[in-house]
């Protein structure tokens, strides 16, 4: 994912979240540092750029919202790793890798409350729709484990609980870019409805990336969704259309991770599901452009965003 | 414990917690509402009288922020007790182990989250103290944590982890009960003070309690802290008279925890620790009435409440 255009944007997180938490316990200081150096910034700079769209005069206001929702990010990311156990995230150990479990519960604990104190400095309207947008994620996590479990799990089903563990959070960082630009609440909705839709794609992404890209480019494990059971967008579809060569392929290669994620990589292209899935991806954008032609604003690097999320490798 | 006189105030805090949660995953809807049925709701009656040695006309949002502290206190509980595999909660069992580790981890962010969005609800003075408290909180925990691994802990170290973990969110509930009531934040302060020093009171209580109470009275397992090498009080004071002794004794019993257990409370009766808490705990409450004494405020209720906690036998 190419975001040279918006390199100084990113700058100007990473340093807010540099100088976010200098004093406190080892056991906090640490391995909170350790994981805000990493990452794409992606949701701070859609929030910074949906301002952008409405008013030019960039402030510091503006900058605590993104930053604030990037500490949410990161939050979420710190407790799913211990969930999934995903050794490695943005090319670093996770924290309880390297520290232990309650060290990361309690560093997503503190990361959460620190994201929770930023946007309290912000409007009583923007701090609501955060927190409302806090407990989504939550549920949508939720139902993502409670997923692992169903094994003919409808597609319908699968995009509600990524709207909400992934798009929502998207949605936010664009709605509060809005209101903070003096959006009222319900004008603000088509900022929302933007997001949702770019998160919907991006998870689709992620899902087809991690099957198609090698390691080193998606900078995680390849095979912990697969070995996990997790649901994915392919994996539902391929579920749904061929059960049978599916179960028979997961019990020949049960203990043999690599086998079993070459031999679903081969079937995916072979049955189509990868082209089925990056047709859906296309028809997303689609959309997503249309509803950014409808929203009343100066567009150009919000398109310039879009284009790049579209275009990401990894 | 018996708070006998305040029952009305527990009824009020437990039917806004019934209500609070009742639509959304199954995975957080149930150990959610499994969790939230126990506890003595300390906190919340805490507030509430604080709030009335002040004004005397209880309202919604006195009951919304003492609801936001059980709730913050709760999802506190629900993370711990996962950090420190403790298997029985009030009486029943963790959400981690009736269910699993990632639930628990989730389950405690969601009830994070309903805490976050109710106590949004007050002024914003009242959001950020209450976000204040909950970074303290993180913090002491973390403290708690780190000091597993330090042998000779000075028992000033242990106070001021304490009151992180433990003073902190009584302080809290004093203190915004006291500026619900229309007392400006200077004023608050002592509320703060004499919260702290409940804690401080309380955790050396706990500390002495989980030697010499039953498991049946306490209603959570005797031997976790011992077992983890969790410092307390007693464990602190002991180490530093008598290191040899308390040496062989862990390294005699490594293997048989009721041993230990036993042995290791004759130890602090013989050599007089526990006298030295149960002194300590009394100059504590000494402390406590001075300073609630100095406030200038209708004390009644809150002495009532300070002579239960002090009387309490579990």
């Amino acid at each position: 994912m190419n975001f040279y255009e918006f390199k100084n944007y990113k700058s100007l997180v990473d340093s807010e979240l540099d100088n976010l938490y200098s004093n406190g316990p080892k056991l906090l200081l640490e391995p909170i540092n350790h994981i805000l150096k990493g990452g794409k910034r992606l949701r701070p700079l859609l929030c910074i750029l949906s301002y952008e769209s409405i008013k030019d005069d960039r402030n510091s206001e503006i900058l605590s919202i993104a930053t604030s929702i990037e500490l949410l990010h990161i939050f979420s990311l710190i407790h799913d790793d211990i969930m999934d156990d995903d050794k490695m995230r943005h090319g670093v150990e996770t924290i309880h890798t390297k520290w232990s479990i309650p060290v990361g519960i309690l560093a997503g604990d503190a990361v959460l409350a620190l994201a929770i104190k930023k946007i309290n400095k912000s409007s009583k309207i923007i701090s609501e729709k955060f927190n409302d947008g806090l407990l989504k994620v939550c549920e949508g996590q939720a139902l993502d484990v409670e997923f692992e479990s169903v094994i003919d799990l409808d597609i319908n089903e699968y995009i509600k609980m990524i709207n909400l563990k992934t798009g929502y959070m998207l949605g936010l960082s664009a709605q509060l870019g809005s209101l903070a630009a003096g959006l009222d609440v319900k004008s603000s909705s088509s900022y929302m409805d933007f997001g949702l839709l770019l998160g919907e794609a991006f998870q689709l992404q992620d899902d087809l990336l991690e099957i198609i890209s090698t390691k080193e480019q998606m900078g995680k494990s390849l095979t912990s969704d697969i070995v996990l059971n997790k649901k994915t967008y392919l994996y539902i579809n391929a579920y749904k259309k061929f059960p049978e060569e599916l179960d028979s392929l997961f019990n020949k290669f049960k203990y043999d991770n690599s086998k079993l994620v070459e031999n679903f990589r081969n079937l995916l292209y072979e049955k189509k599901i990868i082209e089925e899935c990056s047709d859906r991806i296309d028809s997303t954008f689609c959309n997503i452009y249309k509803l950014l032609d409808d929203i009343n604003c100066d567009k150009n690097k919000l398109s310039i965003f879009v284009n790049n999320i579209r275009n990401r490798k990894f």
